[in-house]
């Protein structure tokens, strides 16, 4: 019998189809007992018999390969290749899957949101009455401020698109491949990193964590941006350094954050200290009908392997290029 | 010499423009000393001896117009009118102007930042990780919820539009007057307010403060509500009843709200101590471009009016009946 381990917690919760697909396969499964993301030896002695993991952002290494001998298949639950091996996968066999559409509209809806609070100070202003502080906040409207979008893949075409509703903001935008047909209604001016760390008033990442995005936005880049300004990370913890962001924020460099990824989640660090700064808890893909299609489509790809039918979602070539290229 | 009275704080702030108008007409002006809002008998104290308020949401009564036997224009900073007697003004003499149109896009758009906070617990998420708290909360995406809005004039009709930038939500519409070509890209119901009451997952007012919007939200309609609907109020404290929304609150009849005013201002009260509550200390309109363009607008007026020219935005022959109906 196949055995399934699911790492990536909650799952399941307000929707069981997942665990009924699974039951119907005849599938064995266990759900992380821990309940929160797993650490590397965490997850290699759950991992230890089983053939499958429907997977989170835990680091699924080249150590837990070793000791997951019976590992064929791994099933993100998610975008995000970071956390896996991919050549350590391929060397040994493991396939590997990802769901790398489902997410983007949850995480685009709530970058605009996080924009939105910031340039109003909304958190500020909420911390403060809550200790019974009242203080008439000024903020900007999008259409005033300078935005810069790096990574204009599946997310940040979204929050490209969505931000034209709110007038014509400038908006500045790189990434590896620029496309020019993101936003028919905005005029998008693509530029290198160094015009929008220059030039933006609010700065939001939406790429990859790789070897070349590690530190993206660090000391370095934060002195060369507007005083006041604004950062958003919803992609994954280490794309903005966290230890410069947290200078940056308590020498007023750094206007305001908003931060729903971190290096180690679940996160406690110094950043909790800094009202400027919202934090969230990974919540990015957390829409209901987002991380239902998410957990859906990972647990189909499950029944297709167990079938032996190809893969619908095997994580591309390129993917693996960009690891082996290190 | 004409002698102005400012009383809404802050003014001018960010740009001198409106007192250097003023300065340049050769008018005596005094601001707001105390910083805050004024209530009635303070107000009456520093009104006796001008011609002119420039005024924000002070009530300016019968009481106070009594005491300002000099007073010959009110120039209001924003929409509402509540906060004015316009029956004892007219029979006085007083002239009214404000400046309707240049809040509405500011408080259209801190509404949508709110409606997104709202429905991903960005709120709830960032004061428990301040607190160290790891929580991933899941949400709803606007097209997946049915949005009631009530008051569809300059800032309803707005924030309709800018909703359209997320899909398609079903959208619930109730105004006094209803225009069917606010947003092209939506298909609006217009209904009674009941069915918004019944039928909405979010519910945001944007009617003025009258004597028949007074407690529009309270005990009997959140009764008729969904569990776990959420409220938003950035038109006036007293639109949804404070206390009834606190018990909503407190019960998990209303699952979280986002009001930027209040009965009495700067506020004090119950609502800081329920986390679900986002509290923004009446910001609506305190984008810097609309803030500037309300002084700078009511600073015209208060010109105008010194050099005997008619005044651009009267206060309108509707807003009177309004107030004379009761």
């Amino acid at each position: 019998m196949f055995k399934v381990l699911i790492t990536t917690v909650p799952f399941a919760n307000m929707n069981r189809l997942p665990l009924e697909l699974l039951e119907g396969a005849s599938v064995d499964y266990v759900i992380n007992p821990l309940g929160r993301k797993l650490i590397e030896d965490e997850l290699a002695e759950m991992a230890v018999d089983v053939d499958v993991i429907i997977a989170g952002t835990e680091p699924i290494t080249k150590k837990v390969m070793e000791k997951a001998k019976k590992l064929k298949l791994i099933s993100r639950v998610g975008i995000g290749l970071d956390s896996v091996d991919l050549v350590a996968a391929k060397s040994r066999g493991i396939a590997v899957s990802y769901t790398p559409d489902a997410p983007a509209p949850a995480v685009a809806e709530l970058t605009i949101g996080l924009l939105l609070s910031l340039l109003r100070s909304v958190h500020v202003s909420n911390t403060e009455l809550h200790k019974g502080i009242w203080h008439r906040h000024f903020g900007r409207r999008i259409p005033e401020v300078t935005v810069g979008i790096i990574g204009a893949g599946r997310i940040g075409s979204r929050v490209i698109r969505r931000l034209s509703a709110f007038g014509s903001p400038r908006v500045l935008v790189n990434d590896i491949n620029p496309q020019t047909d993101i936003s028919p209604a905005l005029k998008l001016e693509w530029v290198d990193k160094e015009t929008i760390f220059k030039e933006a008033d609010v700065i939001s990442v939406h790429t990859p964590l790789t070897r070349q995005t590690v530190d993206l936005i660090s000391d370095k880049e934060i002195a060369l941006m507007k005083k006041g300004v604004l950062l958003i990370n919803v992609a994954r913890g280490g794309i903005i350094n966290e230890k410069a962001l947290e200078m940056g924020l308590k020498s007023g460099d750094i206007g305001g954050a908003a931060i729903d990824v971190f290096n180690q989640e679940p996160y406690s660090g110094e950043l909790a200290n800094i009202d400027e700064c919202i934090l969230t808890a990974h919540m990015g893909s957390m829409s209901l009908d987002c991380r239902i299609r998410m957990e859906i489509e990972a647990t189909e790809e499950v029944l297709r392997f167990v079938m032996g039918v190809p893969l619908k979602s095997p994580v591309p070539l390129s993917e693996y290029q960009i690891q082996e290229e290190f």
